[in-house]
């Protein structure tokens, strides 16, 4: 079983209320990347610069499960994201985007890569994603992110690329600008009609939500204390559910429940460190503690 | 058993952006007292004006297990409210607060009711809501809520009356700014450090959380596809989770998520309709059918 992850890697400059990094390693395919391996056998596409700094990519290289064989050198920058969150931490601001060599990436799926048993297309050009996802005719899943640009940008593009998947995973605010109501049980529903099995919408520090034809199911948020930098956890998030998802033998939907738990976990971890940093240090150990948390959370007995 | 539910009934206007309404039945004591009355016998303890509409106190009276023995005409104005909520339903601007009967209202406990077994204190004056709780020593639980405005006016006095409560429930932005912090799990503790035994903290669509010393409970939000008018769902919350608390044998933790469930459940029935409109026609059948539904909507396997 092995997880395709395409997307972006890049470098961060994140500022938070309490403090202020430059030359994090971030980008959505990087966070999730290191979450799925966790899980299972990941392969990371995606494209850097030549300034694409050497202790980066011995981080990468760090990363147990992680094969960098999609990795490559595309032009002189790397693409560059900066942003500040308000005190909460539930909202920010992108203070600058460099594209760099995404701008131009036609991602080519290395030799011997078409056997990839799920595949997570991270934000990015939903022409490209089809395109991928077209070039894995046998995965047993595909998911697809993406961001408000393409939402505003390609919104033919984006609904045949989300029809064609298996999964969509959007925030709650995409959700609601996609399907034009402000419910989220609706505009699920709204997208889960334009063709994909199930539809997850991240709702932040309040969790998230998974919905099919035949299923609704709601993780919490995991209560924490203290929340570092919250960059990467949709992607933390997508690469827990589908990381785990490649590792089952049959995707039913109580593993589909138990993938929503695993990713929500990852995420927990995500945000108490800069940048993907925490992601570096977890182990499955962790993993199924906290995991075990989110039982003790939400379950309660039965009625009269 | 026996729940004295204490505060206001009020007359609102209430505008959304689908409808509006004026004349509605409300206040924080109506919704709970009868959210309670599904689980309970239920004592209301409130001042309405001589401009009191008789159609509104035949609705209350309809209200099976609801003794109106001690709803008092205290002069001539019934207090009345206006609010605007958002496109979202999630914000509201409150247009009008006319005090009215409530400026100047003692609340005098009717003779015989200090066998009360639980009690509400809705948002109210503290040092009025510590005195009632003072008049039931033998009360097995009381429940306070508040609004902004005692947070700002009487910070001293409400931190006593909440140390003095078995629950205190607070709103998911009231309880950060009581808290001073920016995380619900810190808030939450930090309101549990001043004596209650346990906290609520409101996430409007989002669900609830309860936080004691030994236990951290996540309730998610129904997925509503409609929401009509939020106005007195936290009222209603709270009526539900004491109401069947009253009605047990014995408080323990197990039971104290149980009732996190149904004051989820009845309040979002409460949100189906303008002002408490839904709660009269609801019935525990359809109650106990949803709390089936919340554990469907929750719950999930072991991990590895």
């Amino acid at each position: 079983m092995t997880l395709l992850v395409a997307g972006w890697v890049a470098i961060d400059e994140i500022e938070t209320p309490f403090a202020k990094v430059e030359d994090s390693l971030g980008g959505s395919a990087t966070c999730a990347a290191m979450a799925a391996a966790l899980f299972t056998d990941v392969r990371l596409l995606a494209a850097v610069g030549e300034d694409f700094p050497a202790h980066h990519r011995r981080t990468l290289e760090s990363v147990a499960r992680l094969d960098l064989g999609g990795l490559t050198v595309e032009g002189p920058r790397t693409s560059r994201w900066g942003g500040r969150y308000h005190y909460d931490l539930n909202t920010r601001d992108t203070l600058y985007t460099e594209l760099g060599v995404n701008a131009a990436w036609r991602p080519e799926l290395p030799a011997g890569w078409e056997d990839s048993t799920t595949a997570f297309l991270a934000a990015g050009d939903p022409l490209m994603q089809r395109v991928l996802m077209g070039a894995l005719p046998g995965a047993k899943a595909t998911m697809v992110d993406t961001i408000k640009f393409y939402i505003d940008g390609m919104p033919g593009e984006l609904r045949e690329t989300m029809g064609a998947a298996d999964f969509v995973t959007v925030n709650e605010s995409e959700a609601r600008e996609i399907a034009g109501t402000p419910s989220i049980a609706k505009a699920a529903r709204a997208l889960l009609a334009g063709g994909p099995k199930g539809v997850i919408v991240k709702l932040g520090e309040y969790g998230a939500a998974f919905v099919s034809e035949s299923d609704y199911f709601v993780a919490p948020g995991y209560p924490l204390e203290e929340v570092v930098d919250p960059t990467g956890a949709g992607d933390a998030f997508a690469g827990g559910f589908l990381g785990y998802l490649d590792s089952v033998p049959a995707i039913t939907p109580a593993e589909i429940r138990k993938a929503v738990i695993y990713g929500s976990t990852v995420a927990s971890f995500d945000v108490e460190g800069f940048g993907p940093s925490r992601l570096l240090t977890l182990t499955r150990a962790e993993v199924e503690a906290r995991y075990g948390e989110f039982r003790r959370l939400t379950h309660f007995e039965a009625g009269e």
